[in-house]
This record gives C-alpha cells, structure tokens and sequence, in this order.
C-alpha cells in the first residue's frame, strides 16, 4: 500500500493500517516515513501526556485509570507504553499488557508498546512517530509512559504537553526516588499507593523540594501541583484528571505561547532523535556487513588492539565513504 | 602535557593526572582518546563489577559496603558513579558523594561520578573511558554503580566481569522490580534492605525466576545465585564478595575461555559506543553551528515543516559533506 493510502486509513481510525504502520515504523522502513511526513500535520490537536517514574511505582496502573477516566469524558486515548528493558513486547500489539485488558475491546482505546532492539538505539525516534500515529488517528490524548531514568526515557516525556512524574511512599531513605533530574520534567508529580506509611511524608517532601525550584523555565510561572493518588482504587484520579486539564489550560492560554515554546524545544528534540536514529541505523548496516564487527571485536578481545585505534580506522572509512 | 607523560603518570597512580585525564574523556577532547590508547593495555588485570537496580534500592550504600570489603581484604578499588538523570557532578571528582566520604582520605580508593549532558548522548563511552583509566592505575576491583532501566545504562554494566542486580523487598506489587531484562544481565542478585519484610519472599520470587532462565547463554552453567543484605549494617556483604569472588574463579578457569568471552562481548560494544559518540559529538557540533538546529525546529515547531522531511534534508547535507 503506498503512504498516501496509508495515511488515508489511519486518518480514517482503521486500526489494522495504524497498526501496520506502526510495525513498519519500528522497523525503521522509509515507506513508514513517508507515511509520517502526511500524518505529522494531522496530529497536533491531540493533548501529549507524558508518564514516567521508577520502576514499582505503579505507573501501568495509573495510565490504566487515567484511560478510564478519559473514557468515561467521552475521549478517545492512545496509549504508548515505552519499556526500554524488556526484551519482549517489540511487536506486541492491541492489549498486550495483562492491566491493559480491560481496555482491549474499547475502540476508543489504542494500545501499543515498545520495547529497544539492538544497540542503536532508535527507540526515542519509534516512540515518537507511534504519537505522531495516534494523534493523526484523532485520539484526543495520547498517554506516553516510561520508566523514568536513562536519558532517552526522560526526553521522551520532557516533551510531552504535560508530564507526570510518579513516585510512592517509602521508595527510598531519601530523595532518591525524585532525583533533580526527574524533578525538572514534572509538571505534575503524583504519590501513588497513597494508602502506605508515608504518603502525607512524601508528599510534603516533594512540595518542599519544588519550593526550591520554582525558577524553573520550563514551568513559567506553573506551580507543579502535587496529587495523591491510588490507581488500583481509583482515588485520587480524578483530582490528577482536573490538575492536567488545568496544566492544559495554561499551555493554551496567551494565544498559545507558551504550547509553541514547548512544541518548540519538542521539535528541536525530535529532530536531533530522527537524524540520531538515521545515521546509527546506516552505522549499524555498514559494520555488521559482512561480520566486520566481530573481526574488529575479536582482535580488541585478543589485545592486538585497543578500541580507540580501531574506533578511528572506522572514523576513517566512513570519511571515504559516508553513512 | 602530552598523552604519553599523562598515561606514564595515570599508571603510576598520580591522582591528579587521572582526575584531570578524566575531565578530558568527559569532554571528549582528542588528548584523552590518545592517552586512552596506551592505557588500555594495561588496564586487563582489573576486576570489573557492575552494581544496578532500581533507584531507592540502595545502590550507594552496597557500593560503600563493598568498598569496605574490599579494603579490608588490602586490595585497591576505583569507583564509577554513573547518574544519567542528575544534572549535577558532571565534573564531580573526589569524596563527590556524600555516603562515600568515608573513603574519601582512603588512597586506595578512587570515586568518580559521571551525568550526561546534552541530547547527543556519550555516557556510555565516557564511561568505559573512565574504567580503563581506573584499570591502568592498578586498581584491583573496579566497582561501576549504574541506574539499571534505560538501555544504556543496562548496556554499562552488561559488559563487566560480574554484575549485581539489586532490589529491595516490596518495590511492586509483582515482578516489576526485576524486568526481564535486567534479569538477564545479572550474574549476582542482591535483596537489599533484608531487614524489611518480605524479603524472604523476594528471594523466592527471584529463585524461581531465575530457574525458568537457566539456559540463557551470558551465564553459561553459573547459577546466579541471590544474596540477601543489609548494606546499611553490613550484613551479608562478606557473602556477596564471595559470590563475587566465585563467578570470577569461574570466568578464569578453563584458561580464561569465558573471560574471553564475555570481554569479546565487551569490545564489541565498547566500540560501538565509541564510533556511536565521536559521529554523534560531530553531529552535535554541525547542527549547533549558526543556530541552524534552532531555526530548523522553529519552522517545525510552527507548521511550515514535519521533522522527517527536515530530516532528509539534514541527511542529504551530510551526504555532501560527511561527517
């Protein structure tokens, strides 16, 4: 099917030609590009909502009642579940997440997870052309979620319209469960399980520590407030679902400056990501031709060669003739 | 100074030569890749272990412990702190953390921590830059102490000579503690804070996980096993430098066959990363250059352009002159 008819079902919500194209996007094909560059248009009415936090602190689950509660407004949701360390899951599709389920016979719920392949890299790129996908199908929200710590996961959601970022009581002895990295993408921060000890704790914690931040371009002039949730029962949820409609609002305001500041910094972003996954992906076809990779790691192992020496004969090569 | 006085001085455990070597390699000057050269093949000898978990888990602590331990035994240690989501200690260099101050007057011990900077990536090859100097200044056991989510943090540790994974009773409600993936890069799993209840449970739990993954090739008939501690106390930490201790045996027996192995594994990403970040850092310096990145998302950003034609323009760029 040529893009053109490609992006003409998606636009038209068949869910068999998203889901396609989304394959194809993570494989990296150019015809899935071509594709994109038709959608890309189609797709900046949708609110980007941006999850992340540790590991075990429930975020599966929050996203799970945040589609309900979308449902339940009458919205269509996307949601794109990024688990950078799962070997499995890189072609899963429709309700392939155990919580996710109740949700698979909802046509108004869209499901994909990804998962990284290989050492290239590219994940960042796939991530964003599956929103890109979701928004073009009309969804009025798209839920990204991933787990909050390597550099990549953290500029996934950095440039969602609104962040989460999600934490539970007693994760850490400290603020380790909040480092100051993670503290700057959040536009919103949510304690979750607020029914453990020290969840009133937690939360001050972190009201104390945004006081310290409130200079914070990114914000401008936002207080991130701080929710307490409870995702399995579902209190809380709808407190989170007015904060982010709230976020929302001020984004829009101004005449939308400060919604074109961050699409601003997301396509900056989104660039560098796309050129980054192009150029590894040709780096990645050019060395492991031929098993020349192997060769290059075996003399390494052998010590006949340190990887800086051999790193610069690659550099080299590719001068005479480039990616 | 010139690479060759600097690799003389690093070998003979001069620390501020290595902590200003160090610098270089964070900064990607072309100095540190030639004095890299002539240390790498010297830094052969050294242990290298990984330390990653969940953050909240303890990881500081354990480190701190099996400095202790390793200390107590007369041999030397080097420390590698990798923090990718702080914005902080990118030049941090001696005592930079506080629960490590106690080793901070300890010349025998050597801490380093490494943060990313910038959407180019690079930590990954900083720090292996950074273990090869360690290794060359004779250290005898090179701890490196990562988040274990996002890939490349995985990727760190993935290629030491022995890897904790760490967790803590009660992080989830289920398995989300120890994905999949980073039960596969573990050669050792640690249950910290045993003190906690469940603990007994945890151990179990992994136990049984790890049964159903004997077969995986990395461990080639090692039986991770499970290592209950309390970092804060010590407990356990004798145990756990003897588990260590045997996985390294095994790694050295049949004359190194699986030593070899695994450090074939290594180079190959070692230089990966390293080809990875000197295209990227060229990348970097081109798009940066005369604000072109800025005015390329600015008409992205305001609907004249969608970022994958953007990209083939910036592709084809590079085409003509390569970087």
């Amino acid at each position: 099917m040529d893009p053109q008819a490609v992006a003409e079902r998606v636009r038209a919500g068949d869910l068999r030609a998203a889901a396609r194209l989304m394959r194809d996007i993570d494989d990296g094909l150019p015809r899935a590009r071509e594709a994109l560059k038709l959608l890309y248009p189609h797709g900046q009415q949708a609110r980007v909502v941006g999850i992340t936090g540790s590991p075990g602190v429930g975020k599966s689950t929050l996203t799970d009642a945040l589609v309900g509660a979308y449902r339940a407004q009458g919205l269509t949701v996307g949601v794109v579940a990024v688990d950078p360390t799962s070997p499995f899951s890189g072609g899963a599709i429709l309700g392939d997440r155990v919580r996710m389920q109740r949700h698979a016979t909802d046509e108004g719920v869209f499901i994909r997870s990804l998962a990284t392949r290989g050492h290239f890299g590219g994940l960042t790129a796939s991530t964003r052309g599956v929103v890109t996908v979701m928004a073009a199908m009309g969804k009025d929200v798209v839920l990204v979620e991933t787990v909050g710590v390597g550099q990549d996961e953290v500029d996934i959601v950095r440039t969602a319209d609104t962040t989460l970022v999600v934490t539970v009581p007693g994760l850490g002895d400290d603020v380790q469960a909040i480092k100051a990295g993670i503290l700057e993408v959040g536009d919103i921060f949510v304690v979750n399980k607020m029914d453990r000890p020290g969840a009133a704790a937690a939360a001050r914690q972190l009201e104390a520590m945004l006081d310290m931040e409130l200079d914070r371009e990114r914000w401008a002039g936002w207080r991130p407030p701080v929710v307490l949730t409870c995702a399995h029962d579902g209190r809380g949820v709808d407190r989170l679902v007015e904060a982010i409609a709230q976020h929302h609002d001020l984004l829009a305001a101004e005449e939308g400056r400060l919604m074109l500041r961050r699409r601003r910094q997301r396509a900056r972003m989104e660039l560098v990501d796309l050129v980054k996954s192009r150029l590894l992906a040709r780096l990645e076809e050019r060395l492991e031709a031929g098993g020349r990779l192997e060769e290059l790691a075996e003399r390494i192992a052998q010590g006949q060669a340190d990887p800086y020496t051999v790193c610069e004969q690659v550099l080299a090569e590719l001068e005479g003739a480039p990616l």
